[in-house]
């Protein structure tokens, strides 16, 4: 079967933005169009994923409004939001809109704007994706992330400092990403010292909130080269999405994340690969603990070792898997519906030698986009053009 | 190419619900799995199309929701929002996930919870989907019909009247359906009399506010009669999906619906079929003048005749083309996510002989699913499995 290619790729500055999304919507937009030498009429799809416009902004149908800025009309338009794992649900969305054939050239286009909301507003409407019988109980997402690094910290015989480091290497490659809404490094002392959240992570084991958007353009293959050259554009080896129980405390091991496990698992196959494939990862860190499991549900390192993996330096920009080199949720920002777009952006820029300061030597690249606490996830598998 | 195949459908009773959305969309879920005798532990998707149940109930994450309701975990979830047509684009998702190969088993589960909401509160959730250039003026769906109307009565010379009958016929069809909103006929002197809404349309040229849900499962047409007889199922023949000016206002004339003409050409062409080829259609009459414009539209009759059509009985469900034989959106109700997939609900009754007292002769049905005032629309053409 002919595969997938992602032929352009874009984002915004991460950080607090003036406009409404649907500003930084074209802003990506139009930048993804020009990375691929595309005009907008040639489009037949164009996707928006989205969380929240309407929660966020009173703004409702902003993939029609995209269309009419970027004069992409009448490019079928529709807005995916898996919450927040609507960036890797685009991706999916728009991989399946070229693969069914349905569409010769597609852009997905990912945003979201949420610094305009106070925090408790913006938390709110994130809380209200959970379970009622769980929200109702006052949980959310970050006492989530709590109660599982207690209980991985406990079960592994991990310490304390190990998810500290996470914030420190994400922090550290932030630095060289010049869309990332924080580029400072920041000391294992700062993270350790700073407000508790959710015993026992504190406000440096958290992403923040994040105004931002980024954009993929999609082909079949085979026509990949009439857009950019072979070494321009990388491939959709493999993708797969997956559910976890929506109720969390029905999972038999909050410390595994069966959506990563499963959604994985798909993608490997399908792209015919493995964990030991993989060169590159850009993994979902909106809570520290979340790289550890990640980078365990997704085959990486054994069980219970994946904080071995941060100690050692494995993960480092200079070790031998790479993880976050764009610094992540937790340095880049996390603008929801964005976040997973901006995954694919970063393996898409390591692949083809495009990530300047940031560039490891890769091959094979892997997204893991989480929504909620793993109640759904997104895995793409990525390779460099062929 | 192996064609997807609809194997199951089903939707509630449509009208002012109790319960979530969620409820909803469980209830639609659980007798459309019953339909096809599919456990939802086979699911490999599972798709909700809902414009907006974060604004309308402060819920958001109801596909992962769903998932567990249902226990179709780990089945990938994602919410397909495109305002009023979010049906036709979960259709339009639900296809490509299987034409694509990433899914073997996909349902599709349309739904919108709105009647607890003001009128005025659901009015302005949909009003914030047109361009902010005309809703900053107050412009609303509603004066985009009421103005689209007077030009078409004027350029084409149509009476007041044959509007009304559309709600006339459309009514009378509702009666007939055990899950429409209203069963009761009207007269056209009832309409014509009605309260005047946006001039010339009156009080009954307007669907109503509607809570409910739709769900359809689908296959490859290969592995269908895996599961239900070969006159228990239907194909998708074609379908597409465009978008016209998001600025009503820029149209070159706005009896033309770009979207639709699109769309259909798309549908048309995949299915290897034209507008002749139709037997039975359910368009988006959202407003009564949509009904003629789609009709012309989609190319069942020459502009400005779509009139004439109504006036002579040829849409009535004993005439050549019978048109919305569910009661339409203007006597089926209209829940905004659940609409597209009712129509094709409808279609796929029709072409499997299981409309009762509504059953028409038909091998071949469109669905025709408008997004905004045309500003998205999907057309999909079915057909009776072979």
């Amino acid at each position: 079967m002919d595969r997938v290619a992602i032929i352009g790729a874009s984002m915004t500055q991460f950080g607090e933005r003036d406009g409404w999304v649907l500003d930084l919507l074209s802003k990506a937009g139009t930048a993804c169009l020009a990375d691929a030498g595309v005009d907008a009429s040639e489009l037949d799809h164009l996707y928006v994923s989205n969380m929240a416009s309407g929660e966020f902004e009173g703004q409702t149908g902003i993939p029609n409004a995209l269309a009419h800025d970027l004069a992409a009309t009448p490019a079928y338009t529709a807005r995916i939001d898996q919450t927040s794992s609507s960036g890797g649900a685009g991706v999916y969305a728009a991989w399946q809109s070229v693969a069914s054939g349905a569409s010769d050239l597609t852009m997905l286009v990912g945003g979201e704007k949420m610094t305009h909301r106070s925090t408790a507003e913006a938390t709110d409407v994130i809380a209200s994706l959970t379970h009622p019988v769980e929200y109702k109980h006052g949980v959310t997402l970050p006492s989530f992330a709590g109660l599982t690094a207690r209980l991985y910290l406990e079960t592994y015989d991990a310490p304390r400092e190990s998810l500290g480091k996470v914030a420190v290497k994400n922090h550290r490659n932030g630095v060289d990403n010049p869309h990332a809404q924080f580029r400072k490094e920041v000391d294992l002392e700062t993270v350790l010292d700073s407000p508790i959240v959710a015993d026992p992570l504190r406000l440096y084991d958290f992403c923040p909130i994040t105004d931002g958007s980024a954009a993929l353009l999609l082909c079949p293959e085979s026509v990949a080269e009439e857009y950019v050259p072979a070494d321009e554009y990388v491939t959709v080896a493999g993708i797969g999405g997956a559910t976890d129980t929506h109720v969390v405390h029905e999972r038999a091991d909050p410390t595994t994340m069966g959506g990563v496990v499963d959604s994985s698992e798909i993608a490997y196959e399908m792209a015919g690969l493995g964990p030991d494939d993989v060169d590159v990862a850009e993994l979902h860190d909106m809570f520290t603990i979340l790289e550890f499991l990640q980078s365990e549900d997704l085959g990486f390192f054994e069980k219970g070792e994946g904080w071995r993996a941060v100690e050692e330096g494995v993960t480092d920009r200079d070790g031998e898997l790479p993880i976050n080199t764009s610094g992540g949720l937790k340095s880049k920002g996390h603008p929801l519906g964005a976040s997973g777009v901006a995954q694919v952006y970063e393996i898409f820029a390591q692949l083809t030698g495009q990530a300047g300061s940031r560039q490891v030597e890769a091959d094979v690249g892997l997204a893991c986009n989480v929504g909620g606490f793993g109640n759904c996830v997104t895995t793409t598998v990525m390779e460099a053009g062929r």
